[in-house]
């Protein structure tokens, strides 16, 4: 659900790269028999590009939906964004992928049909789907709201269905969702500039909100500009707060402070201009998941200052104790948000022009914008326009 | 310099006390001067126990105490509480300390001389200090209450004072403290027993406090079984929380549950044990100072749950972030408490018949009593009975 800023491709990823076209060649025929059992499994067609194997690869995938359920909205798919833990998902980096894997959690379209007991949907509604597709509605996480935090939240893609069905994003033609589990997309808000919102923008309009960062005059810090970091730093903005943009990257001061507003800009690695921002910082929204030091972010922060990680990287990271200790400060961290929080976020951006930088891009162009993401190149998200490019060949 | 050496010491500390040795006969007369000045320095004779070099021994030591001011109060030492960090600072293990080094901050007795000005003590009133005796008074933390987090706040021992003078601790006869940072020490609360709540006791009652986990019906978890955490069980216990001990050394399990009123044990080593409290607890105070892998505390924390250090490892710990990102989680940190809190702690331990346990010892027992420490050997804390036990030799 998180991704990567500033990250650059490692030696051990390199290698992992090439040991998977090794393998691709053993697995084409279990390939062959998954898409096959795949096929059979729901009565109604769909097409999309898939993974079959840690290549990362993705290639066409004739696949089936189930029909509209009773509380099931089914939406025809005009743009879904491309969010890095796509890319970690499809070369199994975090080692839960199941192939073939149908990536995408960043999903709009508009809705074709309905089932008989759906009340907040109707056909022709402009509507999107984020990281998740299901969850208990039982359990204390989902009674307070959070259903992202359910033990038993299904993923959009990748993941168990209640059927026991495998679920596929929203790198395809059509999608079929509880409505629980739909957001409403506000007339104003661009279809394609809006998909990235349901990842990333909840990724990090969830921690400002529940963290407390999100009050006027307050000062927050945005590690990371990125997918995630540039649209933290619209809705900080949007919330009155005061924002400081903290990258590795010098380059990156002027597109922070002149289009994306922030106030002010530092450079991570130049020590004179963190130790004069030290102890300015009410809270921080992290997003970088490559291996990073905390100890100087924690120096940023005021007492009582809050550092929150919304990157993952996958290795722990260096925590030292004592400046916690020194100023009762915190590292937590926030994964996307719960489906309420997610129409409010949602809404607040419609209302507040809030919207992701993208680039738009045809479904085969996917492959090539995978290998830039890789090399953060791309400002900030892409998006695949599936309504017009997306193909069935069968 | 009478003392024998510890025959449990370190190679490294082994070559460190070799080379104090040396030392010693450089500082011997730079001792002399400063003992003199320090002797000059105020109008008041006052004997104490102090660390002359990093050997950590302590030994009789003249020096002077300032003429009460203004708003000073002056008092008898009866007790002093040893700290684990006594221990840190008379061997410079922080890098911070300076010699001729008085600890203690642990520290109660009886009035006797108020300056003109004081309002809330008089001559014969049972008073504490604890681990500090200056701030600013007009930053954002002083002026919250939170003198504890001041940048100028200034130690109880070891430190420099608003005049320039080094501050001394409690191992001596007397104390003098500017008011605001003098408890009033209720009756019904013994002095000896009392005196460690000044430091081990906010310690763990801020934290409780701060970060909510003092609701009745929640479920804590303590790590650790130490001076910290033996109190952290008795004020959680009395706030009405469910109490889990978690410790390495199974062979505590029934001090925990039958003397100190844990509700269960965990050992952290047990695997099987520790898989099956997963996700049972709001929050965890975590009293450790040694590296310890926080992955296992963060997996026993509900949605949301909080993972509180207020033992302070010299060198960073391992942070997983997943931990955090999947269930919302942090990991904060606490260090003492404002003044007006230690009051409030103070008096709530009163009320509720909260005191530490603790091994009184007579002064001339302490460097036994620190090589003791170093070995947790102790149930929980050494008080030095100062009153009856401390006598000048000139």
């Amino acid at each position: 659900m998180a991704q990567a800023e500033d990250n650059n491709l490692s030696e051990d990823e390199k290698s992992s790269s090439e040991e998977t076209m090794w393998m691709n060649k053993k697995l084409l025929s279990r390939e062959k028999s998954m898409a096959k059992s795949a096929e059979v499994e729901h009565p109604n067609k769909a097409f999309g590009w898939a993974a079959t194997d840690t290549s990362g690869l993705l290639s066409p995938f004739n696949f089936s939906r189930r029909t509209t359920g009773e509380k099931d909205v089914t939406f025809k798919v005009l743009y879904c964004g491309i969010c890095h833990s796509d890319l970690h998902m499809v070369k199994n980096e975090w080692g839960m992928s199941t192939y073939p894997l149908i990536p995408g959690h960043e999903i709009v379209g508009v809705v074709t049909e309905v089932g008989s007991g759906v009340q907040k949907f109707k056909v022709g509604d402009k509507v999107g789907v984020g990281c998740m597709v299901g969850a208990c509605h039982s359990c204390d996480n989902c009674t307070n709201h959070l259903e992202n935090y359910c033990p038993k939240m299904i993923l959009t893609y990748g993941a168990k269905y209640y059927d026991g069905t495998t679920t596929y994003g929203g790198y395809s033609d059509t999608m079929v969702s509880d409505e629980h589990f739909v957001v409403r997309i506000p007339d104003n808000l661009p279809l394609d500039a809006g998909a990235p919102l349901l990842c990333a923008g909840i990724t990090v309009y969830s921690p400002l909100r529940f963290y407390g960062l999100d009050k006027p005059g307050m000062h927050v810090g945005v590690v990371g500009l990125g997918g995630l970091g540039h649209v933290a730093v619209k809705f900080a903005k949007a919330m009155g707060v005061k924002v400081t943009v903290v990258s590795t990257s010098p380059n990156k001061k002027k597109e922070a402070l002149e289009h994306l507003g922030a106030d002010s800009f530092l450079v991570s690695k130049d020590q004179d201009q963190m130790q004069a921002a030290q102890g300015t910082l009410d809270g921080i929204i992290d997003t970088v998941s490559a291996q990073h030091p905390l100890m100087p972010l924690l120096g940023l922060l005021k007492t009582q200052g809050k550092l929150i990680m919304v990157g993952a990287p996958v290795k722990p990271l260096e925590l030292p104790v004592f400046p916690l200790l020194m100023g009762r400060k915190l590292v937590g961290g926030s994964g996307i948000g719960g489906m309420n929080e997610t129409q409010e976020m949602i809404d607040f951006a419609a209302k507040h022009n809030i919207t992701s930088d993208i680039e738009v891009i045809p479904i085969d162009y996917v492959n090539t914008a995978m290998e830039r993401l890789v090399k953060a190149d791309v400002r900030y998200r892409f998006v695949i326009d599936i309504g017009n490019t997306l193909k069935s060949s069968s």
